[in-house]
């Protein structure tokens, strides 16, 4: 399988070179391990792969992701641009050390205040509506102001609908047929309409859909160069790039894929005349989603009707099984390499009965006491956790070459009440 | 309809006595509003409708649903107890003034520390596995220790599956079937078992499948109390008493209900000969639910292929309905009683797809800078809320006959990075 694991001689998981059943005991468990060492090595696998093929390339770390500080630096200390879709993410990409020049911030439904912030910020705006166009001449003074647009292709074919983000459905972006003359608009206003940018789906693994969209990317970008008399600096092409989740999953090609859409890319190019315009794409999940494991202890071996087993986290640590059904490997980090002898349900601690991490899944005999890695939880997780069942958010850890380092500490019931104020009527005397 | 919904003669939504939208410009959006005055009635309808039937009746309110530390001071001057399901929800009761015999700890897939620190509090434990009585053993002198336990009762009819939590595939509780033999085993470990708990269900408003489940747990209860010779002190139903979301939904009928589930009660205690324990049961949606308004700007119209309402919150800030697909009902705060004049998608600010309010909602014509009143967001909205997308948690005001009150101060950007910590190494020169 392609999935990231290794397992050492004590037949322990391990990450980064550490294994997870000492960090486990070191910091307590629920705990995300995050390797550094794969984070830069997904970076520089993608970087690579384009630039061979495309000089003028740039990667936009997707840090919705993952917007932990240290892996913030990482990516800042990796070449990394980043795609913000929030005034937060703004604010935290200049945090950790990002020249604005490097932000790209794209956000759907942005307030006024919001728009004032991030032009303050001098992070240049990707627009995603005739609304925020209009908005945003009212802020800055229009002219010879850098903007680009998301641009949401119709995609009318109904076998590319669950792969391509847009289509009808889609709250995001300028409807294709009105892109030329978006881009008209805005330069009557007075805007300098520099780039143009789309996002092709979340999670592929497959080439072909990635190649549709790109063409027809392209082609809206050659509709618009050459009808609204657009010079293009960059072209973007979102994110999108999946990592495999189940064994049965395989890594994305990267250098073939990279080859092919360049080459679309090129030749499109070409075809309309764009010159040498600087090729953007906005990777998250690839960069950073096979780099952690999430650590749980199993507390808990019932068998109701069915077997579970019961650890010491919740879809409030992990929100993406219970929430959109994701699946994420689960191994027993004590005994990784045992044969599989029962399939068992793997139930969090939460009070909701759709607290699972997964159902008749084949594992080891589990015994109270063992250490689960839920794998690829690197991205869309830590990010994406909250506090409910009153329950302070866990521990991360960075493992650099065999070493940890904390991240980020544990909350502490303290935290819960974070900002909360008891008007003094109600208080107890 | 039946939803807690008042217009004032500006056409504006109130709540508790004040105007929504001078609410939301003296505090900004997105917002909750809670309005106390509605906490305190909905707990005393519950609570009159039982007594009245039957005298030695508890409300332990689920404060998994909101337990910002003003709420649950409402509650602890109502009388309310509590029903905690993690050793935080222990830990924010005591905080909230509650003592230690107001509150029941029903925690699934608990570990030893949990239990080691639930048990020094001095709260009282609902076991819900095997597992966990054999661990509690371990932890204290069983000898009089006071327990109860949560049974899962086996619901083989189809159709009543989709309202009662429990069945096959759920995680909680004893199994019915073994509850006689787990009520021995912890008696001769040297337990006193004094209660039997079980969860009927969720957000029900049909009282059948409450007499359903109430029937069966008396009849578990009966069996137990017959064949394990145990005197129970407390009887506890657990929640699921409902809320109307849509228009179309009706409100329970409290009395009624009341009537007929103590009805069963009082029969099935007649004829197990049970004497008369406590009746407990655990509302939280009921008691919170539909005192709450989450406010939100209309920051963007869109007419793409078709027509979005773009608001200033995501389901970062609620997320029922992206993960359940939760009907919220959601009026234009400042055109209340305005003619429904269009179908539109309401869409969150957070770059997913999913993050939609609703779709195909008939509203009012919509403009830029309107106000969306999201209604019955009191349960499960704010504790489920995130930081996703880097996105602060917003500020909560209670509403006291008209008056406002900050309960929680809007987080701020810094809060993001709160108990982060960036390696020196990692650290930018």
């Amino acid at each position: 399988m392609d999935l990231n694991l290794k397992i050492n001689e004590k037949n322990h998981a391990e990450i980064g070179g550490a294994d997870t059943i000492e960090i486990a005991k070191k910091y307590g468990t629920p705990l995300y391990v995050i390797d550094e060492e794969r984070i830069r090595s997904n970076y520089k696998r993608v970087f690579n792969a384009f630039t061979k093929y495309y000089s003028d390339f740039k990667i936009f770390y997707a840090c919705k992701a993952n917007t932990n500080l240290a892996i913030m630096r990482i990516l800042e200390e990796s070449g990394s641009c980043i795609d913000a879709v929030s005034p937060g993410e703004v604010y935290t990409s200049l945090k950790a050390g990002f020249s604005p020049e490097r932000v790209l911030f794209t956000g759907n439904n942005v307030t006024n205040d919001e728009l004032k912030y991030v032009n303050e910020t001098g992070v240049r705006i990707n627009i995603d509506s005739v609304s925020q166009l209009e908005r945003l001449a009212k802020i800055v003074d229009p002219e010879g102001y850098k903007i680009s647009f998301r641009v949401n292709p119709m995609v009318g074919a109904g076998h590319h609908e669950h792969c391509i983000t847009g289509g009808e459905m889609s709250k995001f972006g300028i409807k294709e047929n009105e892109a030329v003359e978006v881009y008209q608009i805005a330069k009557n206003m007075g805007f300098d309409p520099v780039g143009i940018h789309t996002h092709i789906g979340s999670g592929i693994l497959d080439p072909e859909p990635f190649k549709l969209a790109t063409n027809v990317l392209m082609d809206i970008a050659g509709k618009v160069a050459s009808e609204a008399d657009i010079d293009f600096e960059f072209i973007d092409f979102g994110g999108g790039l999946g990592i495999p989740y189940e064994p049965k999953e395989n890594l994305l090609a990267i250098d073939e894929f990279a080859k092919e859409i360049t080459g679309i890319f090129k030749t499109k190019l070409d075809k309309y005349g764009m010159g040498k315009p600087s090729m953007y794409i906005e990777p998250g999940r690839y960069i950073v989603g096979d780099a952690s494991y999430l650590l749980t202890t199993v507390n808990t071996v019932k068998n109701s009707y069915r077997k579970f087993i019961g650890v010491d986290c919740g879809f409030n640590t992990l929100l993406r099984p219970a929430m959109y059904e994701s699946y994420h490997h689960i191994v027993v980090a004590n005994k990784a390499n045992d044969e599989l002898v029962e399939k068992v349900d793997i139930a969090g601690n939460v009070c909701e009965s759709g607290d699972l991490f997964g159902r008749d899944r084949p594992l080891p005999e589990v015994e109270e006491g063992d250490v689960l890695a839920i794998m690829n939880t690197g991205a869309y997780s830590f990010s994406m956790a909250s506090q409910y069942n009153s329950r302070p958010r866990p521990c991360e850890v960075l493992i650099n070459n065999g070493e940890c380092e904390i991240i980020r500490e544990k909350e502490t019931y303290e935290d819960l009440f974070n900002n909360q104020i008891v008007p003094e009527r109600l208080k107890k005397n």
